[in-house]
């Protein structure tokens, strides 16, 4: 009788992949979350890791943690490689798992665009792995520029990097900044911070695509001014050796730290289901989420290719959670016998990012708003979906503290691997 | 002018050396602390952050951030390598660092006892690398004994070995029951627990030698009762291949995983001194913490042999930084011209280890208490030591929390290292 019960596989335990967990705990089925890592990463707060605000184990919660008590559900830490769609199995480096549906959320990768040099020397901002290398980088080369006595290699490691005009990108410029002149100018007493630049290149003419003209202005203002970050629109990077970035109008920055928010583009797992994917390696799915061939296969988030009024949604977790109640509401139809599914549709929600301190920007279709009090509401928003009552009270506590003492305790450079 | 004053380097910022340099820091000199790593480390609760139950930052603080308003107090990220002591010279692997006055408190170092196959494959317990390379090691052993088929193979990942009976053995070992038992059993649901065994091997015939028998007795009687921990003493290993241990009476235990904290030794860094050193490789001071042929360098804590009433002192951060303040004193006197040099003599404060959550033992004197109340003094103690304000509410809050909720958030797994 036991093994007549349907399985549902989860790839990836990200926001839409818990979310459709947790929505279908409740059934009868066998439920198997399929990750590489041990953990559910709330990644819009990553960036708070690599400039050493938070600490990881306050972004991240072990994935098991939220299935305690729901003994259908199943955590399995393994690489998924490829499908037997025929025979409805998941392959992965820890053999087959058998599935009567799957979802597909698993999330994206940083697109580096083909550069292979920058893809070899410079930091990715998409996992916490990444995020724990930036944070020890940066620190360790305060450590050392503190050691140098050549000022040309000095500066080299004094200037930091961020490409992309994108969220993470400016979020992470702006923590950058503060971390350097904030927290490190209070404790490097020899150090000469004019030798310190922050550096914020796009490609294009703008940022915050997603945001009305005047909050991407506002992003901009605020960065370039009180914060002393070098914005740079209009400026594409070509090359990067760890030593020197090359810029496509042919000059070159000198710095040791490249951190890479450009993009992102679909995990590479999804090519190989060879049904239709898009421009960025999203896998096509119809209205109901589900693959047109294999209607047992449903697709969600940075997986999904959808199309809403004619453009594609972007790859934000309000997207990810939306399509993950419709995904799990479908399945628990098809485990019924109804087959009358739900359509998608996204509830735009708005969208806002931080600046800095004190500064972000929020816009909810034609309302915007900016400064001090867009912050706090950017503060409230991520502290409530941050997974846990405990995370939620030592996050606010551990802002407020940086908020007031400016030490940032985070400090601390566990391992220091040179790229 | 600048150029005249004297220079004191510390070598290690461990309990003494950190103490010393907070002592010495309202004086004129300049001081400069040289450590391979860039944050103090709270040793004592180095064990909580083997088993997830605190996190690395909440027991690791930059060792800049004490020194914010001094300076005159420097900071130098390297490795001590050796001595000019005719100069006055520390080496480093980033230069020399000429000193006029030289504390030596690099702390001690894991001692193996000249097993190698056991240094190459065990984990040690000293550093804070080591602590979240066990937490990684112990977390992915579960996750991978979850996918094992080969029960010989899951028994073996599900044997957690901790060699030696002082402190961090039995603190290590109690704490890997808790989370074996009381955590992890809530959250894999189709291990069977009979399969997990945590193991205590001592040499010796008894354990925490420090403590009175009665209090001997009652860790052995709390960690084989409640918690489950097979306690063998006069047990010695001979040789570890990362698979099977081997004990001296021939005996072959299957583990993936053991925990070495049988002892430790002085840092190699003290031999190069060439002075005399006792049979663990401190070096030998007089009463004013002073080395007899360098007036001019004082070692403490774990870095110097003291023998007081015919016995050499523990290896515990009380003696550290008690010496700290009598080296800081001593050195103030002769900057001011003052010979006449304090005396240094250890006054004991008693001693205290933890068994597992609610039991502790804690002797002072021919005073001791053990069990609950026990437990609330250690927890008392060790988070009054703790550095900084807000590490204190937060590890309260934390342990509170573990104690409440059971699910100790930190069981992320950062990196997965095979040993």
């Amino acid at each position: 009788m036991a093994d007549k019960r349907p399985r549902i596989v989860i790839v990836g335990a990200g926001f839409g992949g818990l979310k459709a967990a947790q929505l279908l705990a409740g059934t009868q089925a066998e439920i198997t979350i399929v990750d590489r890592e041990n953990f559910h990463l709330f990644q819009p707060l990553l960036y708070q890791v690599s400039t050493s605000e938070l600490a990881e184990n306050e972004i991240a919660c072990p994935i098991r943690a939220f299935f305690r008590k729901n003994h259908n559900v199943e955590f399995l830490m393994a690489q998924a490689q490829g499908f037997a769609p025929e025979r409805r199995v998941l392959l992965t480096n820890h053999g087959e798992v058998p599935y009567d549906y799957l979802i597909l959320a698993a999330g994206a990768t940083t697109n580096f665009f083909g550069l292979q040099s920058v893809e070899k020397h410079a930091y990715g901002m998409k996992t916490l792995q990444e995020a724990i290398a930036i944070r020890n980088h940066v620190l360790h080369m305060f450590e050392r520029a503190n050691k140098c006595a050549d000022e040309a290699e000095r500066r080299r490691m004094l200037t930091f990097v961020c490409v992309g005009g994108g969220p993470t990108g400016i979020e992470s410029a702006g923590a950058l900044s503060e971390l350097v002149y904030g927290v490190m100018s209070q404790e490097f007493h020899k150090l000469d911070f004019a030798e310190v630049s922050v550096k914020l290149f796009e490609a294009m003419d703008k940022v915050l695509t997603m945001m009305p003209p005047p909050l991407q202005a506002e992003a901009i203002r605020v960065l370039s001014g009180e914060r002393c970050v070098d914005v740079r629109l209009n400026t594409q990077v070509m090359d990067y050796d760890g030593a020197d970035l090359k810029l496509k109008d042919g000059s070159v920055i000198p710095t040791r730290t490249v951190i890479w928010a450009a993009g992102v583009k679909a995990v590479p797992l999804l090519a190989k289901l060879g049904t239709a994917v898009d421009r960025s390696g999203r896998v096509v799915v119809g209205p109901t989420l589900q693959i047109q061939e294999y209607p047992e296969i449903f697709a969600l988030g940075d997986c999904a290719s959808f199309v809403q009024d004619g453009r594609p949604l972007a790859t934000i977790a309000p997207v990810a959670t939306q399509q993950a109640a419709v995904c799990a509401a479908n399945i628990k139809k098809l485990l019924c016998g109804d087959t009358q599914l739900l359509s998608f549709r996204y509830k735009d929600v708005g969208s806002m990012a931080t600046i800095c301190r004190g500064h972000a920007v929020v816009a909810m279709g034609s309302w915007q708003m900016k400064g001090f009090f867009a912050w706090v509401a950017w503060m409230v928003v991520h502290l409530m979906r941050l997974a846990g009552v405990y995370t939620n009270i030592t996050v606010a506590l551990k802002w407020f503290w940086n908020l007031v003492s400016g030490i940032r305790l985070g400090r601390i450079i566990t391992n220091i691997k040179e790229k």
